[in-house]
C-alpha cells in the first residue's frame, strides 16, 4: 500500500518447503530424488515452476506452515521435517521484499504411493529441474547439498524408510541420495559400527531361504526444536 | 494498530545475534564463553536483558542486519557469522507476532579487547545468564548446543583464534567451549589427523628454548551461503 510518495517498506515473510521423495528415474530406472513443484499462475514468473509455499499466516507457527504446504501440495505428512535456512537477499523478488524461511521434508515410500498431487503440481527429478522462479534453483541446490552432507553423519535415511528395513534397503537409500554405488560389505560394516542401528531380531518374510535381518534406528535423527517434532 | 474490531494480523520480522567471545571467568579465572546482552528500555520485558537485535530494515539483507547489530552493540566485526535458526512460535512475544531470524557470531580475542560496549550493553558468562526477555533463554541454549556440537566436527575454533596459533591455544579454545579438560597428547593426535590444520613452518617467538610450532587452518569453516561471507 502506498500513500502519496511514501512507499510501503515492510518486509513480508513466506514459508516454502523442499519435499524430497525417492522414486525410479524415468530413463535409468534407478532410485533417485524427486521433488514436487508448483506452476505459478500469476506474475512475477507466471508459468514458471516454483517451490510450494506461501505467506506465513499470523496464526501458524513456521513448521505448521511448512506442514500445511506439504499437505496442500501432495496430501502427505512428512516423515522428517527440518528448517533449512532463511533466504533474505534484497533482490530475490522483483517487486517486493520477501524473506522466505525454507523447510525441507523427507517423505516415506508408502506415503509417496498415496500422494495426491494438488493443482498445478508436478514432480521432477531433483537434479534435472527446469529453471525455477525467484532464487528457488539456488534453494534446491542448497537443500540437496544439505541432504547429501547430512546423510553421511546422521541417521536421516530413516526419513525415506519404513520403521523396519534391511541393510540392503538402507544402502539403496544412501546410493540413491548420493548417486553412487556403495560396496555392500563396507557399507554393512560402517552401518553396524555407527551405533544408530539395532537389529529387531526378526527377518524379512517371504524371501530366500536366508532371509535378511531387519533393523530399526535407535532414535530418529534428532530435530532441533520442539516445533519441528510431530 | 487496530481499526475497530480489525486486528493487524501482520507478522513482523526481527534479526537477533548471539555473539560469543572467550574471556576469563570472574571467579575461576578459566577461559569461558561470554556474550553481550542489551537491557530493554521499554515494554514488554522493560528492564530485562535480551539478545541484541532489531527489526529487519527493508534495505538490509539478513547477514548485514546481524553485522550491524554486532557493530552497534560491541563496535566489533565478527570473525565468524552464521545463521542459527528462525524462531517463530505463536506465543514468543506477548503483544504481537514476531519471527526472529537469529545469527550467531564468534569474536576473536584481539577484537574483544577493543570492544566498545554500546548503551545498556553488558557482557555475561554464557552459562550463567539471568532470565532473559521473550524466548531468548531458549535461543541461547540452542546456540550453545550448536557451538558445542559444531566444534567437534568442523574447524569453527578458528573464530576464536588469531590466524596462526599453537596446538595448546587450539586446545584451550576447545576446553573453554566444551568446559572440560582434554588430554594434550590425544588432542594433538586428533587435531593433526583431522586434515583441517597445516603447520606454518614457523614457531612461537620469545618463549622457551623449545618454542611450539604455529599452525593455521587449511580453510575457514565453510559458511553455507555467499551472504554470510565477509
Amino acid at each position: 500500500m502506498t500513500i502519496g510518495m511514501q512507499v510501503d517498506q515492510r518486509v513480508s515473510l513466506a514459508v516454502s518447503t523442499v519435499i524430497f521423495a525417492l522414486r525410479p528415474h524415468p530413463s535409468t530406472g534407478l532410485m533417485t530424488l524427486w521433488l514436487p513443484l508448483v506452476r505459478r499462475i500469476r506474475e512475477p514468473y507466471e508459468g514458471q515452476w516454483a517451490l510450494p509455499g506461501g505467506p506465513l499466516e499470523a496464526n501458524e507457527d513456521l513448521a505448521a506452515s511448512a506442514r500445511h504446504t506439504l499437505e496442500r501440495t501432495t496430501g502427505l505428512t512428512p516423515n522428517y521435517l527440518e528448517q533449512l535456512y532463511a533466504f533474505g537477499s534484497l533482490d530475490r523478488s522483483p517487486d517486493d521484499r520477501v524473506v522466505s524461511i525454507v523447510y525441507w521434508a523427507l517423505v516415506q515410500p508408502d506415503e509417496v504411493a498415496r500422494a495426491v498431487d494438488g493443482e498445478n503440481v508436478e514432480w521432477f527429478v531433483a537434479d534435472e529441474l527446469p529453471p525455477l522462479a525467484f532464487d528457488h534453483s539456488e534453494i534446491v541446490t542448497y537443500a540437496l547439498a544439505r541432504l547429501r552432507a547430512k546423510i553421511t553423519y546422521t541417521p536421516i535415511a530413516y526419513g525415506f524408510l519404513p520403521p523396519e528395513f534391511t541393510l540392503a534397503e538402507l544402502r539403496a537409500v544412501h546410493e540413491a541420495v548420493l548417486r553412487t554405488s556403495l560396496d555392500p560389505a563396507n557399507f554393512r560394516r560402517q552401518a553396524l559400527a555407527s551405533d544408530t542401528l539395532v537389529a529387531t531380531g526378526t527377518y524379512l518374510q517371504g524371501t530366500s531361504f536366508r532371509p535378511p535381518a531387519l533393523f530399526r534406528f535407535t532414535a530418529g535423527a534428532p530435530t532441533p526444536l520442539p516445533e519441528e517434532r510431530r
